[in-house]
């Protein structure tokens, strides 16, 4: 079981200069535009995109000149990894001195400047610690953290030495929404890496493919599942954006567990282990004739991939049958559109028109009340990335786009099936990263 | 292989009325002391804590009465798994307006009132939110989120309905600690779910163990351990709290992989996957007589253990076998302090004296500026729980508590040995709960 075929994906990851430059560059261009002085970089996956590294710390990005990833550790990883300058992070307390002795010019401004950090993703008590130290907006509500618990590590209150030295008035403002702008467009880099999680997920449902027997419970068809696919290179999680957001290897659900509504912001929410674990598998055993929905992923190299494939022991009975082709047929409707300065939102548009043709509208991703408003979303490093197919986005598509395309319907107690392609948007149009072949895949 | 013996751990999970009163009455008390008129909870990990249920929404729980969960999807759901009174969630311009109706003496306060929330967790964004539509602090800050992007789906701006019409006057402020402490003592209920888990990963190392020989990678070693409790009932991910952290299964790392550092708050970072991946197992082969670390865990019905063994192919050497013989030693020490009473920092402490008087001192918990500053932490829903075994951390064990104590020494280009144990803390000293045997690992 442990040998693994030729086909096992090996990949590259290191990033090379040319990449982080270009990503660099495209961020300030966009914050030059909205005034902003310089981005603190601050979670995980943000730093990666933009530094290379993961290790712990904040990037420092000014809106002209050469940014500088301050580690607190491992700084000798960091130094490894990125090609940027990298510094050791000094103590909260003098960040801002240290900010202003490494970017004299940015803080000797005269007028008021704005720093970007994420708000979508840092967590409330860090953005106050944050303020405090760096910006002029923290002290007036040093209210917000008042518990005077004795077991209380994290302590925001106390003399704050960093910012009584500096001329300049500064706040921190959102920076979410530029950042996610960045990410959306992906390099040809990245596409390789989305293209290389595709191989794997591809590889490893073939892989796993024979022990779908009448009477295996979902919980042991998606283990298998999961070692195929880590045995390749996943790295244990596709990481989500959105608070409260899990995914890790995405769900998987036969018949009516697979059609149970849940918190999950997807078209297909699931049983779930217990109510710990409400979402994907359950320990159901997967019967003949009833729908089993696949929609997993992987993530290799940091890149993910989604895709989703509708499988039955036996036959699907008529009226899922034809649902199913439904969702094939609304997957070619969607590739029509997709070409850059098509608007987002028109995708989804013509979904609804579809399925309300077809009477199927109740049941077009999730059923009556816990149905979600959308076709498909952009993925790349995070599953939930931008665009998304959706009402509230107008924007053109553009080249260098990755979309996931998951036209599903529900049927409450009988199943969930539905199709979900990858695609990247081309110059002329699109071309799809998925690798699995579509259709109703039939277990005899 | 998807045969599983006797031993597979079957689990009840549904939260009973009388834990979840006991849970919210011990947070009241804690809300009463600090002057907390209510608590929002808003975290799927407190959510499932206080309420049962991790579907989407907020709980709203105030210091005296009834509390409710707000839910957003699935209502249906949240109903079945609840005991807590459920209503649907308002928009949420119109959510102070409906907690003025639900909760009228509360907000009829002629007095400021305050209500916490999570602010370790919550993102900054979503805080803005709550903060301008919940309280009167959110309005002086508008000028956080400014970003004119046209991609923007989370708009913060804009006229806000809910809390013109109400007289109290009301601040968010962080009620972390509070729900930490509440969480930090274990009910008889949870240390069940805990040692469900301990089964769970005791068997599934039991099971995995035959694979492990000279010339298999860190990562199918992994993916085989992490089938193994998966198909047991591990729900994918081993949860966290803190910014940036992801654990999953843990950390498997051989020789000078295992001894790379890392971004990662432990003892023992290794090598990944990666710089996107850049912690736990790479693709090294495991080498005759370096040393394995295999410190994992997992998690049922939400509910972590953890725990970490060092194995080895032939044997180790004489230093690193003494180095691990220490590890043993400070647990044996610690156990002699594990009692209610005991100072967290008095572990911590006796743990460095120990070390210091090997000639370790520099090797302990990772190497050199590398090293972390603990000795072990708290486990239950996620892995970062209170208290920490650190010098910050004076206050006594108490009955109830569970920690990971994880004595490791890392030896650069060589390899991390170590132990690590889950106890409980009881009425007169404590109890393990970690059930695979102690001692080195040997294979032939």
């Amino acid at each position: 079981m442990l040998k693994l075929g030729a086909k096992l994906t090996m990949i590259q990851s290191l990033l090379q200069p040319d990449e982080i430059k270009a990503r660099v560059e495209r961020l300030q261009k966009f914050m030059l535009q909205e005034d902003i002085a310089a981005f603190l970089v601050t979670q995980h996956v943000d730093l990666y995109y933009l530094t290379g590294s993961m290790q712990a710390g904040f990037a420092f990005v000014p809106a002209v000149g050469d940014s500088t990833f301050y580690v607190r550790r491992s700084l000798a990883r960091a130094r490894q990894e990125s090609c940027l300058k990298v510094e050791p992070m000094p103590s909260l307390r003098v960040f801002r001195s240290q900010l202003e002795k490494d970017y004299p010019g940015l803080f000797a401004s005269e007028t008021p400047i704005r720093i970007a950090t994420e708000m979508d993703v840092l967590p409330a008590q860090t953005y106050w610690k944050l303020a405090e130290v760096i910006a002029d907006n923290g002290h007036e509500n040093n209210n917000i953290t008042t518990n005077s618990s004795t077991i209380n590590n994290i302590k925001t209150s106390g003399t704050i030495a960093g910012n009584t030295s500096s001329p300049a008035s500064c706040s921190l403002v959102d920076g979410s929404s530029l950042i996610r702008r960045v990410r959306m467009i992906k390099s040809a880099w990245e596409i390789g890496r989305i293209e290389a999680a595709a191989a794997v997920v591809a590889e490893a449902l073939e892989a796993a493919a024979h022990v779908l027997k009448e009477g295996i419970t979902e919980l042991e068809l998606m283990a298998r599942i999961e070692y195929e696919i880590r045995i390749r290179g996943h790295i244990g999680v596709m990481r989500t954006r959105s608070y409260n957001m899990e995914v890790l290897t995405g769900m998987l659900g036969s018949g009516e567990a697979a059609a149970i509504p849940s918190a999950f912001d997807g078209p297909a929410g699931g049983r779930g282990l217990g109510p710990a674990a409400p979402q994907s598998v359950s320990r159901k055993p997967i019967l003949r004739g009833e729908p089993i929905l696949i929609d997993i992923g992987c993530c290799i190299d940091g890149y993910v991939i989604d895709q989703t494939r509708t499988a039955v022991i036996g036959s699907l009975p008529d009226d899922l049958a034809s649902a199913y082709a439904y969702t094939e047929a609304i997957i070619r409707e969607s590739e029509q559109l997709m070409r850059p300065g098509t608007a987002c939102d028109a995708l989804y548009a013509a979904a609804l028109k579809h399925v309300d043709k077809v009477g199927l509208a109740e049941h077009f991703m999730g059923f009556g009340t816990d149905q979600v408003k959308f076709l498909g979303h952009g993925i790349g490093l995070e599953v939930d990335e931008w665009p998304v197919l959706a009402r509230s986005f107008k924007d053109p598509l553009e080249p260098g786009m990755v979309l996931a395309i998951e036209p599903k319907f529900t049927f409450p107690g009988r199943g969930v099936v539905g199709i979900e392609n990858t695609y990247l948007i081309t110059d002329k149009g699109f071309r799809a990263l998925t690798q699995s072949p579509e259709g109703l895949i039939i277990i005899p």
